[in-house]
């Protein structure tokens, strides 16, 4: 890996009646400070919960300058993502499992401006979405079933990270690697040593009595199992 | 009518990055505070936008003690508005073009301790659900069609209202009279004469200058309008 772990902070697991606020707990200056912040997008059909979405979304985008992570667990992204592109996301990621047609989603959203992301649901094989992942910036391996926070880490998604790791570091796929999903001090290490980039954290990190140290010190983890 | 009329702030044309102060400014007292606070549910697929769910109903329950009035826009209210009831919403609102057995969600919604709502969009006739709502406690007439705020009022669904307040003040129907959509300073005497209790008004409270003079501004009309 040529840079530093990144850290983004999942608003899951935040008070969403000061969302702003929460957001600016991870925006201090230096290893405090989130990477980017996670945005859930769940519509209660392809996940069985309903959080947020594109409104505000919107008004996250007016109150922070981290960049925003959307990760749209809905059906029919083909039509929805582009939304969250056109309005400022930095990446905007939807799942292998909805997605119709994934490389014109990938097109269009950096047509927009924004990283495509591709996510795959713990049971969804890597090997099958190797060719649309040629068109797509960040891989989303996700290490708990989508829908809520504070589950348990399946280490079985390891060997799926370690599979996108090799095929980037020998120049076959062109992606950054993000894991999502019971990610805390106890698992980050090993998702670390596994090849991840981007670690989404919910709880871990909102559940912490100082958010921003439990920015840096889950980077600090992550930075030294990578070594 | 018996009562004052009731006003209800819709959180859609709030800033969803500080929801619970969003509530605050019209939480005061007297005649500034609202009587309910409107919370628009809507899933991208009954209506073609994705707002909030359940997670952010129960961060906003922990921050008023004023009641929540959440409208469903949603499919399937048959397995998720039992939810909302249990997390504490005051007022659960389904739409009766979306539930299957609506007179079984609204014994479930009283039994969990809330008070029941159907909703008709604006071209659902009233008639259609005439048996239904003898289980309800409030019905939402739509002024506009659901999905987005800011939209213009439709004064055709009157007709529905005074209909509806007709079989209220003959006995035949015991519901409160609701209605949601383009109600503002220009709209809300003409809902107040057919017979409206309970006004929803997003833009025209979270727009104005100061939110909770707009709700007492929008009261004394409707009530001036009633006598």
């Amino acid at each position: 890996m040529a840079h530093r772990p990144l850290i983004a902070p999942s608003i899951l697991s935040a008070d969403f009646a000061r969302l702003g606020e929460e957001i600016q707990v991870v925006a201090g200056q230096g290893d405090t400070r989130a990477d980017w912040v996670h945005v859930d997008v769940m519509d209660a059909h392809f996940v069985p919960n309903l959080t947020l979405g594109l409104p505000v979304v919107q008004s996250l985008l007016k109150v922070t300058d981290l960049p925003l992570d959307c990760h749209l667990m809905i059906e029919n992204p083909d039509r929805w993502a582009i939304g969250y592109a056109e309005a400022g996301a930095y990446n905007v990621t939807v799942h292998a499992e909805a997605a119709k047609d994934p490389v014109k989603i990938a097109k269009d959203l950096r047509a927009a401006g924004a990283k495509a992301g591709l996510s795959i649901k713990p049971g969804t094989p890597l090997e099958d979405h190797l060719e649309v992942l040629k068109h797509y910036d960040t891989l989303l391996v996700m290490s708990v079933e989508p829908g809520f926070g504070g589950q348990s880490f399946i280490a079985d998604v390891l060997g799926k990270v370690r599979a996108a790791r090799r095929l980037v570091d020998t120049g076959h796929l062109n992606v950054l690697v993000e894991i999502d999903g019971g990610i805390n001090a106890e698992t980050i290490e090993q998702a670390a040593e596994a090849g991840v980039d981007c670690f989404v954290a919910g709880s871990a990190v909102y559940g912490a009595a100082d958010p921003g140290k439990a920015v840096a010190a889950l980077r600090d983890l992550a930075a030294q199992a990578q070594h």
